[in-house]
C-alpha cells in the first residue's frame, strides 16, 4: 500500500508518524506524534480514524506515555500504563478496537516481568504485534472477500474502511484491493458519508491513489443506486460488533443494510475479531457516540443551517443481524451472523475458549 | 405566511419580487426579476424552487415576457406567448407544475380572444389564478394533512415543500402549520438533503421563522431517528407524481420512504393535483434530472472529494406507490394510491373527465 496511514519511526525512543485525515484530500500532511496526550487529541479529533487504526495508534500512544520510564520500579511502572491506557480510552467511545487494544497492552505490562525495562520491552513487542497482526488481518479478510466479487462486479461502500481506518489493505476496501490484484475489474461507488464526508475525503482519495474506478454519491443516492440496479454487494466495515451478530458502524449505515435489502443485494460486513465485543449481548447495548452540532451545522468552514438550530448528531448506528448477509472476518465468512455463529467464529479465533 | 416566496409587484407592467433561496439562510435577499429570460435563469439555478412555486414562477415569468407586447396582432402576440412559454420549459425538467403551469397560460392565451391587449389582460387574470389558487390548495392540503397529527406528533420531512416551496403554507410543512394554528404542538426532524442542503438551509429556517420545534439532521440519521422510535409520520412533497401513485421527489425521498415502511411509520406525500401528470404511466418513465458535479464535490464553497473525482448526481427519485400510505391533495387523502384511486381523484379535480 503506498498510503502509510500511521507507522512508529526510530525504535526506542520513537515516535509516531500519522496521516492527518482531517486535512485530506486537499493537504497531504504527516503529523510527527511524541506524546500520549497529542495521541488522544489525535483519535478524539479523527486525525486518526477507523476501528483498527485506532487500535493501533492508542497502542502506539500507550508506548509514547511510558517508553521514557525505564528507572522506575514495577508497580510504579504498571501503575503508569494502567493510568495512560485509562486516559487514552476515554478518547472515543465506540470502537471497541481501542479497548482492546489498550487491555492488551495492559495483559502485556502485568504478565510475569519484575521491573520497568522488560515491561516497556514487552509493551513495544506487543504493539508491533498489535500493528503487523493488522496488516495480516486486512489481507485475509481480502483474501475471503474478494472470493464475494466477480470480474466486473461493482461495490457500494460506506464511510472509510480502507487502507486510512487500518495500518495496511483496510476491512471493507480490502476485497477490493486483493480483487484487483487477481486482475478483476471492480468498480466502487463511494457515499460521501455526512457530517464529515469520509467517504468523499477518504474513500474517494484511497480508492483514486489506487487507480481503482469510483463513482463519488450523496448519502441519498445510495437507495437510487440500488434501485438502479447499479450494485452488486455493499461492504462496510465496524465499530464494535454484539455477540449475537448485530453491527455499530458509521451512521447511515443501517439505512444502506435496509435500502440493499429491500433491493435484493447482499450486505457484507468486514471487520477483524478485534471489533467483536463478546461482553455485548445485542446491538441495542452498544454506546452511540453523540457528536457536536457545529459537524452538521457548518461542517465546511461555512454555516449551512440557521443559527441556534437544534441539531441531532449520532456518530454511528447499529444495523440488526438479520439485515446482514455475512461478517468477513480472518478466520472466514460468519453467514447470516447469530449468537451460535458469531461464538464459533469466535472460538475459531481463540477470542472465547 | 410571514415569508414571501415571491410576488407580483406593482400592477401592469410590473415585476416580480421573490426571496433568492440559494443565500439563505445567512443572507435573506429579495430580487427584482423583470424579464423572462432573468426568470429561467432564477429557475435553472434554483433561486426559486419548489414545484408549486416553479409553476407559479413560470407563469410569472411569461407574464414579464409579453406583458410589453401590446400593440402587435393576435397571431404575432400568441406566437411570442408560446415563443416564451417553450424557452421558460427548459428552466428544469422534472417538476410538472413547471409546463402545467406554462400550458394553463397558452391554453388562456389562444382561448377567443382577436388582439393582443385582451390576450395580455387573460394571461394576468390567469399568472393570479395560479397564484391564488396556489395559496388556497396549500390551505386545503394542510388542514386535510393536520388530521393525521395528535398533539404532540413528531414528523420527519426530506428537502423543503414548505412556504418556500409554493406561495403560503407549502405541501409537507402545510399540515404541520395548520396543526400549529389549531394548537396542537408538532415537532419536526428536518433531513439536511444534500447536496443543496434545502432541508438545513430553507427547512430549519423557515420552520425556525414560525416558531416551530425542529431538529436538523444529515440525511443518512434519518433510518437511524425512525429506528429509534423518535418519528410518527414523514411528510414530504413530490415533484411529479404517475398515474399509478408512483412519486418523483428530491433525491433521498425513497430511502426515506423504505425505511419508514421497514419501521411501520406512515409515509405521506403532500401535493396539489397539478403535480400528477396523467401522461405518465408509471414513475419509471419521468424523466430524472442530473446535475452538476460540482454540487457533491465542492458543494460549500470548500472541495471536498479529491479533483477528478467522478460523481453521480441525480436531483430526484422515484418512490414506488406501493410505499406510499397516502398523497394528501386539495380534493382529499388518497390513501394506499394506485391507478384507480389516483384516477378517482383527479376526476373529482376535474384534471380528468
Amino acid at each position: 500500500m503506498n498510503v502509510k496511514t500511521l507507522e512508529w519511526i526510530g525504535g526506542r525512543p520513537g515516535h509516531v508518524r500519522l496521516i492527518d485525515q482531517t486535512r485530506l484530500p486537499g493537504e497531504h500532511i504527516l503529523l510527527e506524534v511524541r506524546e500520549a496526550e497529542a495521541m488522544h487529541d489525535c483519535i478524539r479529533r479523527l486525525v486518526v480514524r477507523g476501528a483498527p487504526a485506532i487500535g493501533v495508534a492508542a497502542a502506539f500512544g500507550l508506548l509514547l506515555g511510558v517508553q521514557s520510564l525505564e528507572e522506575r520500579d514495577r508497580e510504579d511502572t504498571v501503575g503508569r500504563v494502567r493510568e495512560c491506557a485509562a486516559f487514552l480510552a476515554t478518547a472515543r467511545p465506540t470502537a471497541v478496537n481501542l479497548f482492546w487494544a489498550l487491555e492488551r497492552m495492559c495483559a502485556r505490562a502485568t504478565r510475569d516481568y519484575n521491573a520497568a525495562r522488560p515491561i516497556i520491552d514487552g509493551l513495544f513487542e506487543e504493539a508491533r504485534l498489535i500493528y503487523e497482526q493488522d496488516r495480516e488481518i486486512c489481507r485475509r479478510i481480502g483474501a475471503i472477500g474478494a472470493q464475494l466479487l466477480r470480474d466486473g462486479s461493482t461495490v457500494l461502500t460506506h464511510c472509510n474502511a480502507g487502507a486510512l481506518a487500518t495500518a495496511d489493505y483496510g476491512t471493507a476496501l480490502a476485497p477490493i484491493y486483493v480483487a484487483k490484484d487477481q486482475g478483476k475489474r471492480v468498480a466502487v461507488y463511494a457515499d460521501e458519508t455526512r457530517p464529515l464526508l469520509q467517504g468523499a475525503r477518504l474513500t474517494a482519495w484511497e480508492l483514486t491513489q489506487a487507480g481503482i474506478d469510483v463513482t463519488l454519491i450523496t448519502d441519498n443516492m445510495a437507495g437510487r443506486v440500488l434501485f438502479e440496479g447499479k450494485i452488486d454487494a455493499v461492504f462496510v466495515g465496524a465499530d464494535r460488533i454484539a455477540r449475537n451478530g448485530d453491527v455499530a458502524n458509521k451512521i447511515g449505515t443501517y439505512s444502506v443494510a435496509v435500502l440493499a435489502r429491500e433491493n435484493g443485494v447482499p450486505f457484507y460486513v468486514c471487520a477483524p475479531l478485534s471489533t467483536f465485543d463478546p461482553a455485548i449481548e445485542r446491538g441495542e447495548q452498544i454506546p452511540i457516540e453523540e457528536r457536536g452540532a457545529e459537524e452538521v451545522a457548518e461542517g465546511f468552514g461555512r454555516r449551512t443551517a440557521p443559527l441556534g438550530v437544534r441539531v441531532y448528531n449520532p456518530a454511528f448506528d447499529v444495523t440488526p443481524a438479520r439485515l446482514v448477509s455475512g461478517i468477513v472476518t480472518e478466520v472466514g465468512l460468519i453467514e447470516r451472523p447469530n449468537r451460535e455463529r458469531v461464538e464459533a467464529a469466535l472460538r475459531r479465533g481463540g477470542v472465547l475458549a
